[in-house]
């Protein structure tokens, strides 16, 4: 038989269990803390009709993954959970109870160049508001987003806020130069637009936006009613991380209409934003007549789980918490018969398939994080009795079955 | 602006909130049972180099779903959660710990005829060990399935056990009419084995098997030892379902070489077997010189979940449990503020994002399956009182904001 070669696709990544298991944990945090701001789940196909996506992302189209299916029909896997949403809402407009609150939490594919912390296969956990044009709407979304985060244990963040109506008199080349004033310095700022014949009203007015003592006038001034708003209504949420208004955030996508903001580290400004999103009023035009106003925000998991791992606030998850070691195979009903014990006391449980040395077998229980292994053969089994060894301090208790089993649950639980 | 239709790709799905919390509910339940067995969980990506998958399923192959991606690379979305776990084995032989038993539950897709109950994307729950050749291990994954199945409230089905070695004295084309003699009955798999000129010999084999009383034989003659043990440990679950030895079940799939087996509700004949599985020694041969035993099955949830509702034993989810209703907007500070109150004790609340008529607002928390409204406005504040209204019984009192809280938690914790 040729051998096929086993591989993986560049960008594309396997989840072992210890790391996959630390994944479930945190999801399951997530969901927790949209659920308890009232939004609910969606779960929206991964291949959906191309003309869907198509004319949504600008630029980024290209990196859309599509194809013709059997069937001949172009078909495109998902890029993001905004625009099939917009889809959802549209074909479901006379079924849906409005304001209608939804998460998903689901990958999405890019074909894009796969860097340090880029890949082509990631998961995106969104909120999103759709037939609310309020200010309410606006703070729920934002305040979800980072008490989620602060409830994963990242507390050391900042929310940057800009409202797209501060940019409405830049054209999307001096928005572009003005987004990376942080990197390029207001003089770097001023120099690239110069270079690329912006108007110098709109080089005056980014110059103001992002040093307004050069006018002598002060940020806030910039700040239209609706973004005062927000930030003052943000306030009611006790956040840990600041709130601040940031000219310079405009999000890239097309379809960005009012608030925009996005979440940062403190600790790892080096990730960028792990969390952005916004208001996109005009979305769901394209697919309706009936026009609903939206706002929404994603959380982007694989960047915070990079940041969790290095500031290591990430959970324990044991695989297993007791494992039955195999001394004599013709015990096997015994073996099993113990195992049940114990998980209908809800401990994972595995019994050892195979006879195999003692050491192996115990190596194995503590690869798989098991706390506790019980050992035993004919002689223990007549006498009622079971080596309860104790994985990490590798102590061992000889007791009888009951016993045994009444320290586990205690120690675990 | 040209309107883009909104519409679904046949034989795909949306989950709205109602349907896909209880999907999640579901989902939790049986990763639960299936961590109470050991199984810790992967995941790999949702596509795979299309050589990867090509060879595995038979006939079954054109239904794969592959294609080109930008970079010119052949590549196919998953088809379910087998050949990817042993693609992923052979990639990690040396870092894995032996015996490694993951579960997965995931979507995979397949471009069949979508009819009803067959859809192109569907979610399998898997549980697999690989690595050893055990009769535990083949007993310890059917019974964590059974036992799984019984967990969500399904107790009255059958497991049927057949073992490969039974049928290897019949051909391919022999197995696949012995397949139907359910549905055909005894004298029509004979008539048509005839017709497609199966040996005698075989014919013969085949009717003992479904009919052993035929030669004066009894069904049990035909238990291979190794299918008498995996019978006898089963017993050791006192699993609710029946257990047989049923010769007929085959499996279609090219890669099993053992045990197999499916479970059906008796109930619910029309959904076929809910979940099978078995052993499949040489698959991962294929990808490595280094050959691993490997024996699993898997649970189709969209089966489970029909037979569920009809029969009814599906948790109800509720999607928030308390609306603060919005009467006055100048209020929004203390509308977020009683929210934030009810959310810190786990309570899922949502604050009516808008401005609208009292009755509009409470249909929507009756839509959204709220227990409670909570009603105020300047003059209510002043005397620090809320209307408490019950959305169920319509009751309504006027409490203090401590009081409402208070009744609000005895009534749902």
């Amino acid at each position: 038989m040729t051998l096929i070669e086993p591989r993986l696709l560049k960008g594309f990544r396997d989840f072992a269990p210890q790391s996959q298991a630390r994944r479930q944990q945190l999801f399951a945090m997530i969901r927790e803390s949209f659920e308890i701001f009232g939004f609910a789940p969606l779960e929206t196909p991964v291949l959906e009709y191309k003309d869907i996506l198509m004319g949504k992302y600008g630029d980024d189209e290209k990196l859309v993954y599509s194809f013709k299916d059997n069937g001949d029909r172009d078909v495109a896997m998902r890029y993001d959970l905004t625009v099939p949403l917009a889809r959802f809402v549209a074909l479901n407009q006379g079924k849906l109870t409005f304001p209608f609150k939804r998460y998903q939490i689901a990958p999405v594919w890019r074909a894009d160049n796969p860097q340090k912390g880029r890949y082509r296969e990631f998961y995106q956990c969104d909120v999103d508001v759709v037939g609310s044009d309020s200010v309410i709407s606006d703070v729920e979304v934002i305040a979800c987003l980072a008490q989620t985060i602060e409830a994963i244990g990242l507390t050391n963040y900042k929310i940057r806020i800009n409202d797209r109506a501060v940019l409405k008199e830049l054209s999307q080349n001096a928005i572009r130069i003005l987004d990376k004033v942080e990197k390029i310095g207001v003089d770097g700022m001023i120099n690239e637009m110069r270079a690329r014949d912006i108007d110098t009203k709109e080089i005056e007015l980014a110059t103001k936006l992002v040093d307004p003592t050069v006018s002598g006038g002060i940020l806030n001034d910039y700040i239209p009613d609706r973004l005062q708003q927000v930030l003052d209504l943000l306030q009611q949420y006790d956040l840990k991380g600041q709130v601040e208004f940031d000219p310079t955030i405009a999000r890239g996508l097309d379809y960005y209409s009012g608030t925009v903001f996005e979440i940062f580290l403190n600790d790892k400004p080096e990730y960028g934003s792990i969390c952005s999103g916004g208001r996109y009023d005009g979305l769901l035009d394209q697919f309706s007549k009936q026009s609903q106003p939206a706002v929404g925000g994603s959380i982007g998991i694989d960047r915070l789980l990079g940041a969790m791992e290095e500031i290591s606030t990430l959970p324990a998850v044991d695989q297993i918490e007791a494992l039955i070691v195999n001394v004599e195979p013709e015990l096997s009903i015994q073996y099993i018969k113990l195992a049940n014990r114990l998980r209908e006391l809800g401990i994972k449980t595995e019994v050892y398939c195979d006879s195999a040395k003692l050491e192996k077998q115990f190596k194995y229980g503590e690869q798989r994080d098991a706390k506790f292994a019980l050992v035993f053969g004919s002689n223990e089994l007549e006498q009622n009795l079971v080596q309860l060894k104790n994985l990490q301090t590798r102590e061992q208790q000889t007791l009888t079955f009951d016993n045994a089993i009444k320290n586990i649950v205690s120690a675990l639980r």
